[in-house]
């Protein structure tokens, strides 16, 4: 890809990144027709930070004016101009989103530029770009050693110092390692507007984590959902606290406030890292249940009749996207470099450890299960190479994994995803035509992500039924008993995991 | 203690342990005024067999006459003869317990003996022994090594074998490693079968492990609550089946059937290493809260509100008891001796490890929150030393290892419990009456189990108040907030944990 070229995912259509970065002139146009309205910026116009910028500027209690602001780079560029051309940047199944879009394009109160000019504008700044872990890792998954580079996190605050207003709020819902809010952001906040002869003790510094969960309930997943705040002082905890309230339901879902922001902050990466701890602990145990013979769903189907059980995970393919492969290393990688302890988060660690193994453990299970010696030539079809259900994000996808072993095992292998066009981190063009798809010789079908395409489809199944005799690996419990039952007169059927991880 | 005396230690009441054991008469005559009841005989009279015989006794849809065995020594005699002489040998708060007690014995349906004879008569018999891990820890609780021995636990098995009736039921409760009653149990009963030259196809083995709960709900933790079981054949499954319909609401809390024995077996040990590693997860993260200046409750309640979370545990002065702090290692070795993997159960095995570090991070948390070096010559006292609310069950209790960190720090210490008044594991008398306890010199208060005793008592409020200024360590979350306050204004009071691990 030329560097100075950026392709809309959605549409295909390619852009030349201008070289010449100023927006201000249409910033300045942009907010005079939104007079007297407060305005929020809205930093990252990722998979969280598109869509919140959709619920601020359909704020339940305010009539906010929004920008969002990216780099004008090959990865993120078509996303500005593609909000400006009314075309949404992030694909999901909530029809909420296509709504709060077009009331948002109607209203005008949603512009986006790559121009850090749209600070000095905002009332309040909302920080959603991603803080990433650098993982080294074996082909096998094999974590070797994990690091947290700062860089650009810094710059991105950086960027927001530099312009913004003196009494602006900054809301940083990125998850962060805990201690950044105190130990990085601030001291940046500060120095900038020092440097700009404007005062330190006017701006409010807020965190509050994101709760997003891509899919059917997006929109919900933010406006609909409990919250948790805090300020690293008061006055910052306050303001937090009302801007909340005018974008969540906190009659039905009131917001917490904590102490400090390095709670939150740990609340965030505790949330997750337990949940990662919880997914391991199905993959470990998984594992045993083979060797031993024990259907492991039925033991927890069993299990999950207690009350205080009713969480335990199945097993699957592995698991994936941007928050649980990472967000317990963060949180391990805090409490040494921001606190100073000699003790990693050995739990936490592990959970993402083993975690990292469950797609090396699917393959081989496949394997074991079809009795196959190795793959070489065999006809693979994967259906769904995102991370989650109905969303188009292939983020440490385990089915990246999968695929490698496939194709280092010498498998001829085609994929299907009716959300994905474009599979950024492998570089390789999706077929998003299921008919298609199925039309090609298939020896293998992959159920690797349980897309509603493919699911409760009369159709879809009696396309199968039409087919050759083929292996079908299920990693995420499409099927119902009933349709096993009749896939499995023609075909070999095989059930890996149930549902999302 | 002699070998040959056993004491009661209810009453306190001493036994002469006699050397001829034998009971084939008493057993008899017990069994000529129980005609025409299916006989149940339940190995071992700790506290899972002592209560699982009166649950027996008072089944809800059969009139069974029952017979509890243990052995003729020091730790077990007593109970033998504290049951025939109408004291039940578990003390709890369940009122149920002194009811169905009082039932049986005008029932006269229940007996005690030591004479595995009783084994012949039996229709049912139900194995409620221990099966211990033998853990080699460093004092700080460092788990250095851990094996699992059966020689028992087969002598046991054994001892059924060479009397019980060609087609009982051995039903077996024992916590076992996965695989046990397939590869131990099984071979063991049949080949004492055919040395008495009788068949080995009529006998029923099945495993239901209980899910007792010491405590205010000690009885309905059997009789009201779920059961998963299975058998080592169809009929080993349906005879389980039919036998736990008669003393299980099985309306209410319905049967689940697994596929084979090792699937009841891992599940029992997967269900406490789930929860053993919750606890963990609470450990590690109280240290990490701790360090960034976290009040961790309050983040763990903020998310508690999430209802996939709504499990997230609280940390504590440790975990305790039979089951969590062993039954992950027993998982883990039948992993690997059972079944031959070369993997343990890396994240159950470490959730052990850093529980039993948890009494050594309250100790250094206690020091450190009350500003003390060293404890030489502090007048402790611990309320509570039963590794659990209301009752008396002192086994792996973590207050034990807190016990022993304050000794070598030459601590004064003092002891008060209402359930306990010997701790075997330390060969110590203990004070049972509080207001005594309450009347010495105390430096240091240590609230260490959560007996209701010390629960909403303003009387017991009151009585601390009236005291000389102390530091207070509340482990267990005893007092409400309104509490902390009135007695902060006197004394010094901080607290670790909230209710029972």
């Amino acid at each position: 890809m030329k560097k100075n070229i950026s392709i809309n995912q959605i549409n295909k259509k390619v852009y030349e990144i201008p070289e010449i970065l100023n927006d201000r002139e249409q910033i300045n146009s942009f907010l005079d027709i939104n007079k007297d309205k407060k305005v929020v910026v809205v930093q990252g116009l990722g998979f969280v930070g598109a869509v919140m910028s959709l619920v601020c500027a359909n704020a339940l209690n305010e009539e906010y004016v929004v920008i969002g602001v990216d780099i004008a780079d090959a990865n993120n560029y078509w996303k500005i101009k593609s909000i400006n051309e009314g075309l949404f940047p992030v694909i999901a199944s909530d029809p909420k989103i296509e709504e709060f879009f077009r009331i948002a394009k109607k209203k005008k109160n949603f512009y986006a530029t790559y121009d850090s000019y749209a600070y000095s504008r905002a009332d309040i700044i909302i920080v959603d770009i991603n803080l990433d872990v650098q993982k080294d890792s074996k082909f096998n998954g094999d974590l070797i050693k994990y690091d947290v580079d700062l860089t650009n996190f810094k710059k991105a605050i950086k960027s927001i110092g530099d312009k913004c207003k003196e009494d602006c709020l900054i809301l940083v819902e990125t998850t962060v390692p805990p201690g950044t809010c105190k130990k990085v952001v601030k001291p940046i906040i500060e120095k900038s507007l020092q440097l700009r002869n404007l005062g330190i003790d006017k701006f409010k510094l807020g965190h509050s984590y994101e709760r997003v969960m891509p899919g059917p309930d997006y929109i919900d997943s933010i406006q609909n959902f409990y919250r948790v705040y805090s300020g690293i002082d008061k006055k910052s905890a306050d303001s937090t606290e009302a801007f909340l309230k005018t974008i969540v339901s906190t009659k039905k879902y009131p917001l917490t406030r904590l102490g400090n922001t390095n709670a939150t902050e740990l609340a965030k990466v505790l949330e997750n890292s337990y949940r990662a701890m919880n997914i391991a602990f199905a993959t470990e145990w998984s594992r045993f249940a083979e060797e031993s013979e024990v259907n492991l769903y039925e033991v927890v189907d069993a299990i999950r009749m207690r009350p205080t059980h009713s969480n335990l995970m199945y097993p699957g393919i592995g698991v994936g996207g941007y928050c649980l492969t990472k967000d317990p290393l963060l949180a391990s990688w805090a409490k040494k470099q921001h606190f100073g302890s000699k003790e990693a988060l050995m739990q936490s660690e592990m959970g993402v450890k083993i975690n990292d193994k469950m797609p090396l453990f699917a393959f081989e299970h496949m394997k074991k299960t079809f009795d196959l010696i190795d793959l070489n030539g065999k006809k693979i079809t994967f259906l769904g190479v995102s991370y989650r259900s109905n969303v188009a994000d292939t983020r440490y996808s385990p089915v990246e994994r999968f695929y490698n072993f496939c194709l280092k095992d010498k498998a001829k292998i085609s994929l299907h995803d009716p959300y994905v066009s474009f599979w950024e981190e492998l570089n390789l063009d999706i077929n998003q035509d299921l008919l298609s798809t199925l039309n090609n010789d298939i020896e293998i079908l992959i159920i690797s992500t349980s897309h509603d395409e493919y699911k409760n489809s009369e159709r879809f199944i009696q396309r199968l039924i039409n087919k050759e005799s083929m292996m079908i690996y299920d990693t995420v419990g499409l099927f119902s008993e009933n349709e096993i039952k009749k896939l499995s007169n023609k075909h070999n059927v095989k059930v890996l995991g149930r549902g999302d991880l």
